[in-house]
């Protein structure tokens, strides 16, 4: 063991060495963030090491991405997808998971999703063929849609992702909407309050 | 699923939800970041998921503290207890394992540790019953020791933790040393440089 050597946590048991670098790989874990959560899996008892390693074991194997929407899901197609009670003719595309939970919070909203898994954004290199627009097109085409819902962030990426979509679906003769901008611009869907993203989903407009 | 039940991540699937009250239990890690930490898990690739699991299990299995100085170690007694190059008759007492790394970073010290595991802190309900404060009497009294160096942390805790320390050794015949006040007062050991730390021990003084 040779305390001077430079690097991550350097002087620790290889073992906590070993998992403070996993917990850097995290996004937003500094190396000082990584010491502190290698620490408390030391403290913790048994079993709640246990269940966090389990927990993470479990991610893997048993949640996926639905076939037809790409929301997160543990059966497929998801549990929305599968509703025959949902207006499957009306399809709300968003950009994350965390976005179909704000508006199935908001609970007006009785159609179907379409998740995207990001937005365009050219600076970050996330291009067309990242996202899930190629599924979105053959959804469309399949003739079951009459009219996608577009609620990407109302900001200027959120704003130009719905553009790109409205240009690729209207030629397919849907109706194309945008929710109403009474979402603060700027802002995004999951900081927004149930009723204003109720609001939001009913003043929608055609682009 | 009802999304609008209210908690922590509803309407995400049950394993998504069970791992993210897993990262909510980490020390400093609220309810976005326990999100963003699961979004982490489900989009790593298998490989890494599986390193992170297996890397909370080792250390789990694997590290314990040291019988003799209560250091966090994968051998009993760890590498510094057990090397016949190190003077084991000067113990210096630390708070933290991270303290012990520090002072061996600086590469001046030459005798052995006491970890206490924490410090005295009566705000916060710690007492000495709750540090490894008899083992280090037993230490003591075992008649090997010939010097402890009392490195807490040059605050108001640290300093009280120095007091206690001296009080309850100095009877026994040993003599007890306070780390020169050449570290910043109000500072700890982590954040001091290398070099602040030897002079620090080299300038120690008897209380």
């Amino acid at each position: 063991m040779d305390a001077r050597a430079p690097g991550l946590a350097a002087g620790y048991p290889a073992s906590m060495r070993r998992l403070c670098e996993a917990f850097s790989r995290m996004p937003g874990v500094g190396r000082r963030t990584a010491e502190r959560l290698t620490y408390y899996v030391l403290r913790a008892s048994s079993d709640e090491a246990a269940e966090l390693a389990a927990a993470i074991q479990a991610v893997k194997q048993s949640v996926g991405y639905c076939s037809v929407c790409h929301n997160v899901t543990e059966t497929d197609p998801c549990e929305i997808c599968a509703d025959p009670r949902r207006d499957h003719a009306t399809v709300c595309v968003v950009e994350e998971p965390k976005d179909v939970i704000a508006i199935e919070a908001g609970g007006e909203y009785r159609g179907v999703y379409h998740v995207l898994l990001g937005r365009l954004s050219p600076l970050e290199g996330v291009e067309a063929e990242d996202l899930t627009l190629d599924a979105l097109s053959q959804r469309v085409r399949s003739g079951q849609v009459r009219e996608i819902v577009i609620a990407t962030s109302p900001n200027l990426e959120g704003d130009g992702t719905a553009l790109y979509i409205h240009r690729q679906l209207a030629p397919l003769g849907v109706k194309v909407t945008r929710i109403s901008r009474d979402v603060p611009s700027g802002s995004s869907l999951e900081h927004s309050s149930p009723s204003i993203i109720n609001d939001a989903i009913l003043g929608r407009r055609e682009m």
